[in-house]
């Protein structure tokens, strides 16, 4: 189906959805917005399906989806062929689009985008529920997801483990936690990313106790969320790489010796056959090794 | 209308709306699932309107979001009455829901939590265009904002101006910017935080030139844009309470002595006569009279 695919009109579509409206598309492609609006028509009744939903911004359809990340990869291979051969000129940089989450762009990530210089990087921070969503309407060509199943299209590569620590300020484990943690943790004030975040009540549960309590405090940022610990608003389970200096300077302490919590992390990037895809890959892979647990 | 609304009906919805299906919201209300349909059809049947889209999850129409903020305003009430009376279990938390701008969740907002203890915060960060649809979702209570136009049911007040420096790493600016800025700006790699992040283009019309460069990098996080500005990736425009510390440390340079950008900050809640509500805006305002410019 895709090599009989009239390529115009797939970018056309691409421009629509990344201008959000016929008319940006048409100033984008220096086209009449009629001419942006025949070409959508006409792919439109070529595939037999509804491309756009005419919302403000437009947004795909499911099948508009997999047309516009065909047109997104077909674009890459375009940039990278020029790119190979001398010709793209330096008002097109190579752009790559990657999902990270939070707390990975809070603490290793952005050392390997350092690894690859000549590149320009389009960061989207989002949960892992969403970076598959990303993936797979082609917003991003890659993410550190921890999900180890392949989005349709995508390679997967084990990064190694995110060791997350239980910690709170010293004042407030004194005063909330002094004594077995599975009674206390529920009843104490905690630190919660966002609702999505399990993450403590895991610990507690990994602990025996059954949740950790309803004094909850949302603080939907990575350092955010690693201040507020520290300032003795909750306790929380923090990254490692960030806990460290805190517990060495004496303004965090650890809850529990031998107890934590891993995530397994992930790299999914489309199948596609693109140097600087694969240069970013590997300095990912790289770093991910030096910061990450195996 | 309001009083006639039945209010058992109004909470179903609004169960729903939070728990992002039927038969979740059915086991938060310990009720059937059949019961909460009918609950919600009854309400849209008393109302004459779609309240609900049947997605997954279950998103308000905008009839709906009108009845779920009502919703949210009730329960607040109801909240603060019975805290007022001593009712309140230690189950039953004051819980109070703001957007914050990331930069200032990164700088100054957090202190002003700590000045009211005894709350529990449910913290979004947003950018400010959909700070105002939150609001007015009845997600949150209020919002800092950039926009001075009150949504509709809130009050508003100014809270200072943020001040953004055009920083970069020194190696960076010796590299790329040893010359007149308006020239040398436009093809220098530079940092933005996301597609809607137009700062960096206005500070160099602001300077005479005509936007910044194509070479882009977005970083989406307020800290991971400062690490990749004091790493060398590209110039920025930065808090000055981020800034001022990399400043003395000769980790950044200032681009320019005397040129900058300000955002005028605003506080917005809804009008309700909630103490805890007031609490937190006397706080924030105190706050931010210290950390922000007048």
């Amino acid at each position: 189906m895709m090599t009989e695919l009239p390529l115009e009109q797939v970018r056309t579509l691409l421009a629509v959805v990344d201008e959000g409206t016929f008319d940006a598309a048409a100033a984008a492609l220096h086209v009449t917005p009629s001419a942006v609006s025949q070409r959508v028509k006409a792919l439109e009744q070529r595939t037999g399906r509804v491309l756009l939903q005419r919302t403000k911004p437009v947004r795909p359809t499911e099948s508009g989806a997999v047309l516009v990340r065909f047109a997104r990869q077909l674009a890459r291979l375009e940039r990278d062929a020029r790119g190979e051969l001398g010709l793209s000129g330096p008002g097109e940089p190579t752009r790559v689009s990657v999902a990270v989450n939070a707390d990975s762009l809070a603490t290793w990530f952005l050392q390997a985008l350092l690894r690859v210089p000549g590149l320009c990087f389009e960061l989207h921070r989002e949960d892992e529920d969403h970076t598959a969503a990303l993936l797979r309407e082609g917003l991003v060509m890659a993410a550190v997801t921890s999900s180890p199943d392949p989005v349709p299209g995508c390679s997967v590569r084990p990064l190694g483990r995110m060791r997350y620590l239980p910690v709170a300020a010293p004042e407030f484990a004194a005063r909330h936690l002094d004594g077995p943690l599975p009674d206390l943790l529920p009843e104490a004030p905690v630190m919660v990313f966002d609702r999505k975040d399990d993450f403590q009540d895991g610990f507690v549960r990994q602990l025996g106790g059954t949740a950790a309590g309803p004094l909850r405090h949302h603080v939907p940022t990575s350092e955010g969320f690693l201040d507020a610990v520290a300032a003795g608003l909750g306790w929380g389970m923090v990254p490692e790489a960030q806990a460290r200096p805190l517990l060495r300077e004496g303004r965090l302490v650890l809850l529990a010796r031998r107890e934590w919590m891993d995530v397994r992390l992930h790299w999914q990037q489309w199948k596609l056959d693109s140097p600087a895809l694969a240069a970013l890959a590997e300095a990912v892979s790289t770093t991910a090794a030096q910061a990450l647990r195996h």
